[in-house]
């Protein structure tokens, strides 16, 4: 792999230490091994100087397959919405989800993201798209009670994350559904295999009332009280949404070292009313990072749309403007990369080679400036304005590929479209 | 000018009545003359077949030159960020002002806008920009009563509305700031010139509970209660924001026939806590529209990422769905045209050419069919994939332009950047 040389970038956003001005980012070995001035070393050079460089988004809650349902009935009732797409998903195919990851991920790589913590069938399918476009990724079969059982999915979490270990950029995780739609057992043995293989171990909790409620009447306690009751709440525990949980629940969390994927946009959406306190977890260490959960509840995975989402829900449940950009911009990075377990986050030489180049000749950032630099990444750009998106030190998304991308897009969409004839 | 013929639209979308494939769309002397099979129709011809064609987009509320201050200690403490503008702006001049309002036109244009309501100083500037542009706008000076009279107040609207007689596309508003920070007279006095004129009278209403509890203490009233019991509430009142207003109030609207700009990601990032009950508005017949209000507050001027941020904040707030996608996009064409008093809104034949042309190859809006269409254009899509708005059957926007207006925009943030020096 060539090394790169980003050259006199016109900002360079590192989410701790601020804003430099005209410098040069050296990529080598997958790794950032200089920034600032890097004249004399050699590898394709890209010229940044109408650019702003800043370490690449992480995606913590997606079902990137299912890119495959984006607006397909989403704004039916629930239940009408619901009972379509699990008709459809009983049709689903290793190619058709290979074939949507692909999407996913093209998307998610045009946009600024290096990688994603996801949760949908057919795991291997999307671990192999991953591979093949260059994304980091957490992928493993999903524990959900009414499709199998605790030993056929702990057998195949861990066969898969046997298949992972030739993999580069894709690992596994740790899957269960939730606990409406698995039995504790899932997540004491899950965490069993998480512990063995040295990772984590995902899971919705407290989305909705609807689900708090069942949990209490099934265990007489709330999502994450059962867990930590039941000795089951780790820093292995990735919770995801999280938005209707107590405040001891919160301190649960926060004691154990657990982390969470906050999902606004899908939560906006899907009307559950329920917001985490970004703020108050931020302040009691938490690591907490952004999802946009899958295409069918948000319907993109722009996560750069997603963290200004995050702001104007924050902003919106507190009544007040305790949430500020940068609060958002260090979870969609640091907090990301940390619950993707890759030393990333930050532009600075030691960390992992993930980056974003965004265009700052955009009309809807004018005038762009040091001092409004994060506001101008986090309240007016979009995935949109990606350039590049460097996965470890290659460039998985370029202008080059830009149209590569959209041409295998419009194949995939046909074929796609052709699997809901006769159900639109 | 020149008719244009968009040949073979892959979809056509008229919000009221759906989607059409694959059609032909001739706009002729500023209207909609054929839709469906237009061949043999001459003039300049735009190939369509990789496009989405939908009525354009009205912002029916903004202070345009504001894109001077996007990001200006946007997340600063209120009263901090407050005095700092406040002192800016009192070293605003009109070639500041028609420089940022040249920028915030071409964002506009750019991201398939095709009229705004405006409200800020110098609107001489802001008339003669959108005019030179090719935008429709509605401008006004803006009765602020720590800074001028409403007799001066009156001159000047007056005088401009007779200066805007000459242009085409510009047209007068009468702008009270708010009750708080304007008298009740000056409604009055406005209201008898918007009725001499023939237009509309804008003003800002009910955004805060600190305004509605300042007006409270000023004439023991709420704002709309304020103005219906001075007999100051008609079908010539346009309302902005009306997040805090009582159930009564929303009935005087909706009885007296006034008018309401739905701002939601300026009422969620400035945390004003409130929300306007849209879809019980549209139920009760009120026309409302969106507004992104000024960058400053936005931090963008993009309908279309204002459209979802309707529909998130409105299922957030009601804990339903029951505000679906159809109604905000309802609310940005047709609401838009009917406030901005254009004949538009509709993909019809008979109305005026006011569209957007989007590319419907952009990877996030895979896979797109008649059935998901809507979905795809409020949740998925951004004004970054428009590729032409047409304004009055001219393209005001178009790939040409594209290049044109990012380098006009770089000369001009240049500008705007030394209007900050010292202070940032």
């Amino acid at each position: 792999m060539e090394p790169i040389l980003v050259r006199q970038c016109r900002f360079a956003l590192d989410p701790v230490e601020g804003v430099l001005r005209d410098v040069d980012i050296y990529l080598e070995g997958g790794q950032i091994t200089c920034l600032g001035e890097c004249s004399g070393k050699s590898g394709t050079i890209i010229d940044a100087d109408h650019m702003v460089c800043m370490p690449a988004l992480y995606n913590t809650h997606t079902h990137a397959a299912m890119a495959l349902f984006r607006g397909f009935h989403d704004d039916a009732i629930l239940e009408e919405w619901l009972q379509r797409v699990w008709r459809a998903e009983k049709r689903l195919t290793p190619g058709v989800i290979h074939e949507a990851s692909r999407l996913a991920i093209m998307e998610m790589l045009s946009s600024g993201t290096a990688g994603f913590v996801d949760m949908y069938f057919y795991p291997e399918e999307t671990a192999k798209a991953a591979e093949e476009l260059g994304i980091r990724a957490l992928v493993g079969p999903v524990m959900l009670e009414n499709m199998t059982s605790i030993d056929k999915w702990a057998e195949e979490t861990v066969r898969l994350a046997k298949g992972l270990e030739k993999l580069k950029l894709v690992k596994p995780i740790v899957n269960v559904h939730s606990l409406y739609a698995a039995p504790i057992e899932a997540v004491e043995k899950g965490l069993e295999i998480a512990g063995e293989i040295g990772v984590r171990l995902q899971m919705h909790a407290a989305e909705t009332r609807r689900e708090v409620y069942a949990v209490k009447q099934r265990y007489g306690k709330f999502p994450v009280e059962a867990l930590r009751d039941a000795g089951l709440l780790s820093q292995r525990v990735h919770l995801v949404h999280m938005g209707w949980a107590t405040s001891w629940e919160y301190q649960a969390v926060a004691k154990a070292g657990a982390t969470i994927a906050h999902c606004p946009v899908s939560n906006m959406k899907l009307a559950t009313a329920g917001f985490l306190p970004l703020h108050d977890l931020q302040e009691k260490g938490v690591t907490v990072g952004l999802g946009t959960d899958g295409a069918a509840s948000n319907n993109v995975l722009d996560m750069f749309r997603e963290m200004k989402a995050a702001v104007l829900l924050q902003r919106h449940s507190y009544w007040d403007t305790r949430v500020k950009a940068l609060h958002v911009l260090r979870a969609a990075t640091l907090g990301g990369a940390e619950i993707m377990g890759v030393r990333a986050g930050r532009l600075k030489p030691g960390y992992e080679a993930d980056l974003v180049l965004l265009d700052a000749s955009r009309l809807h950032l004018q005038p762009l400036r040091p001092d409004n630099l994060v506001s101008a990444l986090v309240y007016a750009a979009t995935g949109g304005d990606v350039v590049y998106t460097i996965v470890a030190g290659r460039a998985a998304y370029s202008p080059e590929k830009a149209e590569k991308f959209t041409e295998e897009a419009a194949r995939i969409a046909e074929r796609l479209n052709g699997f809901f004839e006769g159900e639109v």
